[in-house]
This record gives C-alpha cells, structure tokens and sequence, in this order.
C-alpha cells in the first residue's frame, strides 16, 4: 500500500486505519474484528449464508465532481453511504439479513483525509441503520479514481432463500416502493429494502417464489426473473408506481413516466412474485412503514413478457434498460 | 455497467458474465452460485467463518506494462493468480480453510475479451488448486487501470482460528518457506501456505499461539504480531531462511540478504508463534512438502525485539518495512 498523504492533522494512511478499527459496528456473531489477518464470526447453526460482492466506481456509479451533463454530484458520505446499501439491497432481495461487511476502498492519491472520513462515516452509517458489523477492510491509494468494493454476508433461513428461479405461473408480481428518477437523488440515499423484506417474510414465511431487487429498470429486470424462471408475464401500466423524482425526471427530459419506471437504472426496489392466496394475506395485514403494489401476474413461457397499457391492449413489453454511468 | 467493447468474437461484458457463470469452481456447502442476486451456502454447524477482503491494483501490486525500474511485468493470469492467493493467505493465517470467493473486477475500458479471460483462468486456477468455490462476482469498466478485489470466507474450527494476539513468552518462532526477493517473481505465482498451515494445525491442534503471514517483511510482521501480543521477540540472523531470489536480488540492489528477509513485502510466508513442546513435535513429525525453520523466541514485552547477530551479539531490530509498490 502507498501512503496516503499526511494532512495537517497528520492523519496519513496508518491513522486512518486505526480510526476505522476503533469505529467499526459490531454484530454479535462477530468473535474477531478488524485489525487481523481476517474477521472470525461464528456462524450460527441452521442458518443459510448470503454471499455478495458489489463495486461503486467514479465517473461511473457516482460523481465527485460535476460533469457536463449536469448529474447529481454526490458527498463522500453517499458513495459510502450507496457502496453498503447496494450490496444490502442484493441480501434483502434473497430474503436474508446482512451480518458483517469488508470494504476495499482505493483512494485518489492525495486524497485529503476528511473525504476518506467522510466516506467512512456513510459506511458505517448503514451498517449501524441495519446493525451490522464491518468486520473489516483494505485502503489502497492509486493514480485511479475513487472506487469503494462491499463485499456482505447475510443470514438467513435453511434452503430459504428467495431466488430469481422460483416464478410460477399464477403468481401475483409484486414491487416494493415507487419506480423511476433515482439517478436524480435517490441512487445515493437509499434504503435497501431489508425491513420490507423481513416483513413480507414473516407474514407469508413459504409465500414468495421469486425475488430480485430492480437496478437496471423493471423491464430488464422482469425480463431476469421471467428468464431464469422459465416463464411469461404480465404487467399493467396503470398499477406502475411512479415516484415523485420521476414526474420531475420526466418534466426536465420529456420521457415519459413509463419509460422512467421500465428503464431507469439504480430503483434499488423490490420485484417479488408471490403466490396467489400468500399475496391477498399480504394485501389483509397492516405492513408498518411498507408500501407495496401489485402491477401484474406471471404467466406461462408462451406468453412471453407483456405490458398492458392505458387503453387496455397488451403489447410486448418494450427491451429497455439501463447501462450504468454515472 | 459500462459495455466492455465488443471485439471480433462478439465478446463483450454480458459474453464474458456467461462465461464466467459456467466456469466457476464449486465447493459442497455452495447451495446457489453465480447468477443469482446472492450466493447461498449452506454453512457447517459447528465451523466458524473467516472473511477477509483485498484487493490488486495496476501500478500498486502488480505492471501490466514495464515501468523505468525494470520491475517484473505480470500476465493477465498472473494477476488473477495473485489477487486470489492474496486473500488465500489471510485465511491460512487463521488456521482456516476457503470455502467460496466473490471477486470485483474493474476492467480498463477498451480492455480485449482475451485479457479478462486469461485473468479468470487465474482466479479459477487457485480456486481449483484448493478446491473451494468461485461464488459471485461483478464486473466493470472504467478509465482507471486494472483492479481485482477478491473477499473470500474460509472455515475451521470453532473458537480455533489462529490470530496475531496470542504469543507467550517462551514460544518458538517459525516460518515457513524462504524470505526475500518476492517481487523477482514469486509475488506473482506464489502458493499461499494453506497446506502447510493444515500440516501443522493436523499435528499439534493447540500448539500454535498466534501466527501471522509475511506481507509487509519480517520485522515489521514480527513487530505487528509482538505489539498485539503484548510481547517481544529475539530472532537470530543466522537461522534466517533466505530464497534463491532474494540472493538473485541482493547481486542486484547490493543490499544484504538480511536486509531483504526484514524489509521485502509479499514473502506470503507464515509466521508463528508455537508453544515449545508442539515446536518439538513438529520436528520430529515428518511434514509433506512443508519446509519450516525455527528463526527464534518470544519473550516478555521490557525485552522488546531484538536481533542476534552473526557475531552472536543482540542488538534492536531495525524497523524496516515494505510500502508495496508494484
């Protein structure tokens, strides 16, 4: 490793490190935290592991510095912030619980020693919002932009977890939230959807068959689940939930409000499909702090994916997506 | 994700992702592989867990292209090699086993399929060489240089793993392999100490008391482990292993061979701290390829760590270490 430059403060590479082992969240399964060769956790008997790696990079998950384009420029604290909740919303999507995180984060050289703290602070931020530890991590310094790598383990129920492979035909497509706009603020501040998902869980523990958390547009991402469960469905543009970024979104760029929800990237919601009967227990019972809206049912392969629009008339749902950039 | 450039063969980012999902390593535990929002895996009551997350960085750990100094330039393979058994030699430090890896890879734009290629063989040779599983991972492209940041769990026994804490007054010190020279070639290819550390964990359960892996030379290590052990240390000069490459270097740098065993970084050797009768089992113990040397002894921290010399006299040990560079 390089060192990071000493600031006036002298807090070089070394103190860093030692802040971020003195302020690192705790679970209770954590035996061993940062500061050895690895973290030790001991692992709980009966209970499944959710493995997940996930990557942030400037110019391309984030900005530091504002472009031509005039994208959202975001603060240290929300790269840290959007690094750990990115990998949590993956954990929320199998139906599990995150339990520690390791961070790699490479440094701009000359990085001055706030932003560093900053990023710090986001991190741990959302480990401590859904009280999990950081078990540990790696600072490197390079001539690259800053980039921040999550990996999180989460637990959960034996052979439970939630797949994209478990959609049936008759199953009742399920998305948490509103879909659309993230990228004007909400990619760098979002909150996974682990409580929703635990909730939904507890409700109708054997009722959700299929689970992924929307990051390249409803479209791509129904197109995943329908692909890899080995069937069709149906969507209605009228049941879409669109969020409030996205009218904005769309007044600033003249799309429209369905093609904010089928293709903006980074909604970080939800898409589950629930069996039928599991689905109207969802709809009987008080959910605290959830919104949930159903926007169609899944269908035999033959079918294919399909949206019904205002007027009434299914048409194939239109091959958006998003590419992340920024 | 930004598209890696389609080259003649049509293999852009999603080719390489499909790739990659069909060619990863399994291991028994890993209930649900690449592709899903997670991998799961059923872990083994009774085992604890060890995670660890580190990283490679073009220009930092490893060329990709020559550089003024004439340091040694890495294939694509190389870098997946040594990304992985990075990581690996944290979990042998523990005492632990891998069981699954997760990798970020950040591809320069404009990187050719056949790179990334090459370097996916080399992430799957180490997990094949120790049979644990490639569970996940993501990939993107950016304008920065080469990164690889490998998070791995490992297991062993509960409450059994090894740390740097533990040394006692009176324990003997050993290491495996040869000191110095690493960044000739052997950073680049070197086997992580897994084998070696199962050896001795298989002859003498409770007989290691802290260990350690060389990453940073051995007189920082050694001073890393004393200080979290409480404790100090003499080595002798004499007992030094030193590799073939280090004296190769040493005819180069004019420095001495004690020099490179205290100050080169990347040796990826372990260093342990042994309680004297299991030191004596060890010995008398036939080990398979496993070369171990007992270089000195621990001893109350007022003594401080200190360095026999080859005129038998004890003097501090320098306070050398090694910023990695390439």
């Amino acid at each position: 490793m390089t060192s990071l430059e000493s600031s006036e403060g002298g807090t070089g590479e070394l103190n860093l490190i030692r802040h971020f082992r003195v302020h690192a969240p705790k679970h209770p399964w954590l035996a061993v935290g940062p500061g050895q060769d690895c973290a030790i956790l001991n692992w709980a008997a009966e209970r499944d592991l959710a493995f997940k790696i996930d990557q942030v990079i400037e110019g391309t998950h984030f900005l530091l510095k504002p472009n031509s384009s005039g994208d959202t420029v975001a603060t240290p604290y929300q790269v840290g912030w959007k690094a750990m909740a990115k990998a949590c919303s993956d954990i929320a999507a199998c139906g599990f619980w995150p339990v520690a995180a390791t961070v790699a984060v490479n440094l701009p050289k000359n990085t001055d020693a706030q932003l560093a703290m900053e990023l710090h602070r986001g991190i741990c931020a959302c480990c401590e919002r859904f009280s999990f530890a950081l078990a540990g991590g790696d600072i490197s310094c390079s001539d690259n932009g800053l980039s921040v790598v999550v990996s999180l383990i989460g637990e959960g129920l034996k052979n439970g977890a939630w797949l994209r492979t478990g959609a049936k035909p008759g199953d009742i497509l399920i998305v948490t939230g509103s879909l659309g706009g993230s990228r004007m603020q909400k990619h760098l501040s979002f909150l996974p959807r682990l409580e929703e998902a635990r909730q939904i869980r507890s409700i109708i523990p054997n009722g959700v068959h299929a689970c992924i958390d929307i990051t390249d547009g409803l479209s791509r991402d129904l197109r995943h689940m329908c692909d890899e469960s080995g069937c069709g469905a149906t969507i209605f543009e009228k049941s879409i939930p669109h969020s409030a970024d996205s009218v904005k979104n769309a007044s600033i760029d003249g799309k429209t409000l369905l093609q904010h929800a089928l293709e903006d990237g980074e909604d970080f919601e939800l898409l589950l499909a629930i069996e039928p009967s599991a689905a109207q227990q969802l709809r009987t019972r008080h959910m605290h702090n959830v919104q949930l809206t159903i926007i169609g049912t899944v269908e035999g392969a033959d079918m294919g994916c399909g949206l019904v629009n205002q007027a009434g008339t299914r048409e194939p749902l239109p091959d958006l997506g998003y590419e992340h950039r920024t």
